[in-house]
């Protein structure tokens, strides 16, 4: 039998070509005047779903949004698994104004980079898996599991209807795990393996003193500043070591064991790197009995977004605002619960509140749980086999700081074990100017896209 | 020899009529399409003082700003003192659609009052003082002093010009006092005698962090928040009590003597009713070693008037910024000096700014000192003669928390004491809609400034 990784290589250029060809089309989401050109995307993966040979390939559209992209793969029988591949394949806009050396949708290939719109974020994993499951198909015949393909068109403009659509369709979408094929590695040379994502909970405070603005003459020295109290409650929000104060907010953190430890120690160097390159602030700050990587991915955070009151623009104004107030959000991990946290801080606010105003806190946006992905589970051990055959280094495991709101969508839906599987390199400059991605990474992540069906295979046969 | 006080009871009428015929000139030095109307109410009063008698009247103009309005009367003769009375003519801008009940430039009289525009800042004073001067005038052939009159055409409008004319016109203008006529006491029966200003020196702290903004998802646990570290730096620049923290703050802050407070306690209730009514917070604040009406005017204050940074609009950015700022300002009492001030602040901010940012101090405007007059002087004496006898009570002395920039002008340029003889009404809305200015105190005000004259001359000879 032939060998897909061989069909693989013999086809190389032509699916960097068919990645090239995909990044012409200027699919982006946020602008309305590019919907076509989103459809048109759409309509080239339909094409070529069809041609690679996927059943019940189909266009969900719906007048008011952009369309998902669906494609199955039936031949390994209703005994084997089925794995659930998501990526999107719309990107953010962009312009040679913003800084780009060249045309951002007439992709150009310069030291072994394609450089374009959305190389990177995300059509790489698009074509990747495709790819993967092509060479596959027409090198072996077939898949040992069944898969599903989803793809969506508005991911970079708020994934307005992709939330309704997997708990109305989890019959068409019923798999045993789900692949979130996205994101990015620190080093072109070392995949990382994302297993968990701190949730958020988004609030915002006011702090109201005076019953209107006053003259900071006539009334300086005999009003509590609404700005100052605010600052005053703000301040002790943290201790000097970085603790966030709140009474119970650590009280469901799931503590780290000796074993995670020293499995994020593996991430470290790579966080501590970035952190010098893009925040590089004058020294890095946070709970000291925790590392970064930790701190990062593994420990809640409670961060004030933004600040507001008084006159604050060109020039000066000597008013003593009636009030003040403040943009609050806690990244959570698990088992933090957003509603208890928002209560937690809420009391804990109205403790801190002097009687010389008053403070209300109210939730902005509902919230999320953070989320982990069990590390030992079938999907995760073949993602990891399959990162480690195709670049023949150990991926590194780690917490990342943010939200990935489709990763809990599937996980809290579909009630199976989720996988993140990025092919994209964290330098390639995602939603920047000069967007790229290594070719490099386009046929190494075809590669593990095949060892993982292999390896996941083989595990699900065995439990 | 008939009497000036007769002449003012019998000509009461025509003397409201006459400040009714200048409020109908919209003399709104804010907005350039009334300029010509700032210069017919200059006119109207010029046309006024000729007829009344005064000598070297003329229109002070410049093709760039609003006139000055000048008369003298010198008949005293030269071994009399000399006193220089300033009041302002122009107004604020005033639209029905402000909530006005009838047109701001109709006056209409309802109740005793006449409303309109600029009824009470500062017509009623500039009507008041040219009454007084005529009265005396006319009835008895002349007054024991020789007057200066000079009113201002743009006061409303950020006095661009006087600040300069006064020291390039020392000359023209020289006097023994300078009477400022114009402001509010806090009942129409309860004269007010202010004593004290506060003086000012405002700041823009910035504090910085991380180069860039930052996703607060991956980076958040790893940096310190700007916003975070300025309110923990403002929260540290008062204590519990109220009190600025800042080192050397109070060391120049001239005490009060046991006198000056039996006196300042005087003015307390109705600085309590201003509060109440006006600001109105949840509860009083302030050090609590002083009364209100000494934390109003004979101490210094320390306030946030505006306060930036992150993104605090409508809906919510989940972003960590690199940047965020305050406006400072301190109200300064005798003797701070404004320079010093800025410098013990800065000093202190960088002694509390932790290593994970930086802060920078910058003055925003040019700093002014606090004001005191002396309240054993001449013009102060006499004022308070002239108000016990024109109201039938004792004024009270207080010390005002805001600045008047132009008694500090007069006192530092001139070097004579300075008094100000309010006539208005705190509760006649200045600058709001319904302005008024209760007739009486038009004729309490005339009858004022000629005891004035007389009580100044009688005491400025015993000198």
């Amino acid at each position: 039998m032939p060998n897909a990784y061989d069909y693989a290589t013999q086809h190389a250029d032509r699916f960097k070509d068919q990645l090239i060809e995909l990044l012409r089309v200027p699919s982006i989401s946020t602008l309305d005047a590019h919907a076509d050109d989103v459809r048109a995307a759409a309509d080239w993966i339909i094409a070529d779903m069809q041609r690679i040979g996927l059943e019940n390939v189909r266009k969900i559209e719906h007048d008011t949004y952009l369309p998902l992209v669906y494609g199955e793969y039936n031949g390994a029988g209703p005994d084997a698994a089925t794995v659930l591949v998501y990526c999107h394949y719309d990107v953010q806009p962009a312009e040679m104004a913003d800084g780009w050396t060249s045309d951002p949708f007439t992709p150009v290939e310069r030291d072994g980079k394609v450089y374009a719109r959305g190389a990177l974020d995300s059509k790489v994993h698009v074509i990747a898996q495709l790819k993967a499951i092509e060479s596959m198909l027409a090198a072996e015949g077939g898949l040992p599991v069944n898969v599903k393909v989803l793809f969506e068109g508005e991911e970079e403009s708020g994934s307005e209807h992709i939330f309704g659509f997997v708990p109305e369709n989890l019959d068409l979408l019923a798999a045993d795990t789900v692949v979130v094929s996205d994101g990015s590695m620190p080093d072109p040379a070392q995949p990382i393996l994302v297993y968990g994502l701190r949730g958020l909970v988004t609030m915002r405070l006011t702090v109201t003193g005076p019953q209107r603005d006053l003259h900071s003459g006539h009334y300086g020295g005999n009003v509590h500043n609404p700005i100052q109290a605010l600052a005053e409650i703000i301040a002790q929000l943290h201790d000097a070591d970085g603790h966030v104060t709140v009474p119970g907010f650590y009280d469901d953190v799931r503590p780290l064991s000796e074993s995670e430890r020293a499995l994020l120690a593996g991430v470290e160097p790579w966080v501590k790197a970035e952190w010098q390159s893009l925040a590089n602030a004058p020294q890095i700050w946070g709970e000291p009995d925790y590392s970064m990587s930790e701190r990062m991915g593994a420990r809640p955070t409670l961060e004030i977004n933004g600040i507001g009151g008084g006159f604050y623009g060109d020039g000066f104004k000597t008013v003593l605002p009636h009030r003040a107030g403040a943009n609050i959000s806690c990244r959570l991990v698990p088992d933090q619960n957003p509603a208890k946290i928002l209560a937690a801080l809420d009391a804990y606010i109205q403790h801190l509140t002097p009687p010389t105003v008053t403070a209300t806190l109210t939730e902005t946006e509902a919230g999320a749980p953070g989320i982990l992905i069990d590390r030992e589970s079938a999907p995760v051990q073949a993602a990891s086999r399959a990162y480690e055959a195709a670049w023949e280094v150990k991926p590194i495991f780690s917490r990342e700081g943010g939200s990935v709101p489709i990763v809990a969508a599937f996980q809290q839906q579909m009630q199976v074990p989720v996988v993140l599987m990025p092919f994209g390199y964290k330098g390639g400059g995602a939603h920047g100017p000069d967007e790229y991605v290594p070719v490099d990474l386009l046929h190494k992540g075809i590669s593990a896209a095949m060892t993982f069906y292999r390896e996941y295979a083989a595990l699900a046969q065995q439990a």
